[in-house]
């Protein structure tokens, strides 16, 4: 997984069917600058640090047919994280 | 996912068996300037910014048996869109 | 997809059980002068520009119990495609 | 697979359906400084050197609907290993 | 695939459950310096040449439940190859 923080929504009006209902966001990752898009079911917010898991595992997350979706959020970071996100002093387990 | 903007055709008239219908188009991702090859089943032009997947979920959003696709373009990103389309400054849901 | 050049052949006498019938060719990306390996089945040449998938969609390509090929070369490149084949001023589709 | 060093915990409160039990870890791979998150079923501690399989087989290796996990800890790599691990002089086979 | 060159042996007492018979090997790619960890049943040496598969193909090679191994030493590559290999004069096919 990768963690990141989300800079933006992306909108499609014209696309492929089967795509599950949700947002893509788009997210950057502080380490290297680096944007990517990604599906998000949980509905956080721009600014937010939050855990990506990518490639097929994103889209059999899904119930029903597996969407064309290659990357997903699996999780919002809490901010008391040792590792990538703010304010690092270690925390309580989730 | 990742945003692209269209820059080419890619035609191969000598090919593996099992191709579905649709067009292979060469496209740029801004950020960094890569080039790369989806596959598009919903007719975008030269120069339209698109989300594309890649990974085996591209090639599962096809019915029947699945083909050696390995990237699909699975919607065109609205010009409002904030994140990495051109314009932005927000825009309606899609 | 990416697109490629050939730019030679691998031999391998010891391998493992479950390859299919073909070769293996080295490629080059133009681009960035990285290099690969792929497989063939279309019996490409030496300075060809082919299209290659990556990932668990070129093994599942092939009948059978899918063998551990993680690329595949799935078309030869037309001279007149526009994107980043030789000879870029558009051409019939394939 | 990669070897990398554990770095960090990160903490989840708010996340997807459908995780295991184990945590969340931030990695370090040492040659190239570069960061990433793996899923922790052996209760690694912090500093040690760890083998991480990534991609949809670190999904798989759980029972039951796979998990939207990418990146797995397959185990503790020994101290006396060559390569990539501290004091590289052979060691005795696992 | 890739080709890449064997440097050293990866020992792991403490791992997880369901991984096969065989080694984990330290490989560096010539061409970039960058170093991985693949998983040999073939029985190679240090110095050889090999040739690699990446990502689910090399778990599925297996026989039984999908180990979580993301990449597979496939073959020994012959001196003799043309491409990446040493001594590049051509050769006889495998």
């Amino acid at each position: 997984m990768i963690s990141a923080v989300v800079t933006g929504n992306v909108w499609s009006t014209r696309r492929v069917d089967g795509l599950p209902s949700g947002a893509f966001l788009e997210l950057e990752i502080p380490a290297t600058g680096a944007r990517m898009i990604a599906f998000d079911v949980l509905g956080v917010g721009l600014g937010e640090h939050v855990l990506v898991a990518q490639g097929s595992v994103a889209s059999h997350w899904f119930t029903g047919p597996p969407p064309p979706v290659d990357a997903l959020i699996i999780g919002s970071i809490d901010a008391g994280s040792t590792g990538s996100a703010p304010g690092s002093e270690g925390g309580p387990p989730g």
